[in-house]
């Protein structure tokens, strides 16, 4: 890889005025697919901390979708059909397709940071980076950075059961 | 794939009560990889209606990082690095990282949504699906899917200028 980059004025150039009507658009989801529910449920809500806030299933296309966030698990609404229109309103949400029988066969996903990249990861701000992934460790969650390893201290890098990765990481990290 | 899938009795089951220490974590960004900034930077803020959070150059690595999301643009501190913390703590970023050179090169991202696949979209909630993706049309988005095709009326796919896919969908889209 080479070339000299962009400057951050041209960056700025670059950038256009919202047109008024996003003026309400919401990054709403992230989705990736997963092999196995049954370890990744238990992985983001008792490792990462993220609530169920929705779960859909599709028997006939023989798929189902898990919709996790950071929401008050008091807030979510009793009815189903509102529960849904709750979750789909939920700002930063992770929607995890689970294609049935994936648990079973010999296929993997693609995280996406080896060959063909593209996708990267998904980050978790947390107020204490050592806290967490000593909790982490404890969990015995898989890691690609430790905070003390690297050249940039103080930010994880940890993996769900898929392989795909969580950054870890407090606000002050790029000051 | 075939397989019996999983109950909803079994996924809450496998729900985990979140830990007292996680109370405080957000999900505050999905990164992936761009081929061109002159061609994303556009997209996110002329198409999509993002602002620009913050940008983060690192020419001893030779990539920089562009953290986009809907934010209010008067919000945003003047100091560059009140900027940056202000940034990393916004819920729900698109972190877009350019390797400088990619521009001029002839590999592409992948999208995973071909083999291999794993990740799928972002998702984008609008107030009125049909008037967001008939001003797309009019700047020339590229779509996967038109919110009358195929079997889920109301929703569409389109693709950012390195093929990711990105849902436009309103509230009630599940219900």
């Amino acid at each position: 890889m080479s070339g000299a980059g962009i400057s951050p004025q041209e960056v700025e150039s670059l950038c256009q005025t919202p047109h008024p009507s996003t003026k309400d658009f919401m990054f709403q989801q992230t989705m990736y697919r997963i092999k196995d529910p049954r370890k990744s449920i238990p992985f983001y809500t008792g490792v990462l901390g993220m609530t169920l806030l929705k779960q859909l299933h599709f028997p006939e296309m023989k798929f189902s979708l898990f919709f996790m966030g950071y929401e008050n698990p008091a807030e979510i609404p009793k009815d189903e059909k509102a529960r849904a229109a709750w979750a789909m309103t939920r700002k930063a949400t992770l929607e995890l397709t689970y294609n049935w029988g994936t648990e079973s066969d010999d296929s993997c996903y693609h995280n996406g940071n080896s060959d063909p990249r593209g996708f990267g990861h998904i980050g978790v701000l947390v107020p204490d980076v050592d806290e967490a992934c000593a909790r982490f460790e404890q969990q015995g969650v898989k890691f690609i950075k430790r905070p003390q390893d690297g050249k940039m201290k103080g930010l994880a890098f940890i993996q769900d059961p898929d392989g795909y990765w969580i950054e870890i990481f407090k606000a002050d990290v790029v000051s």
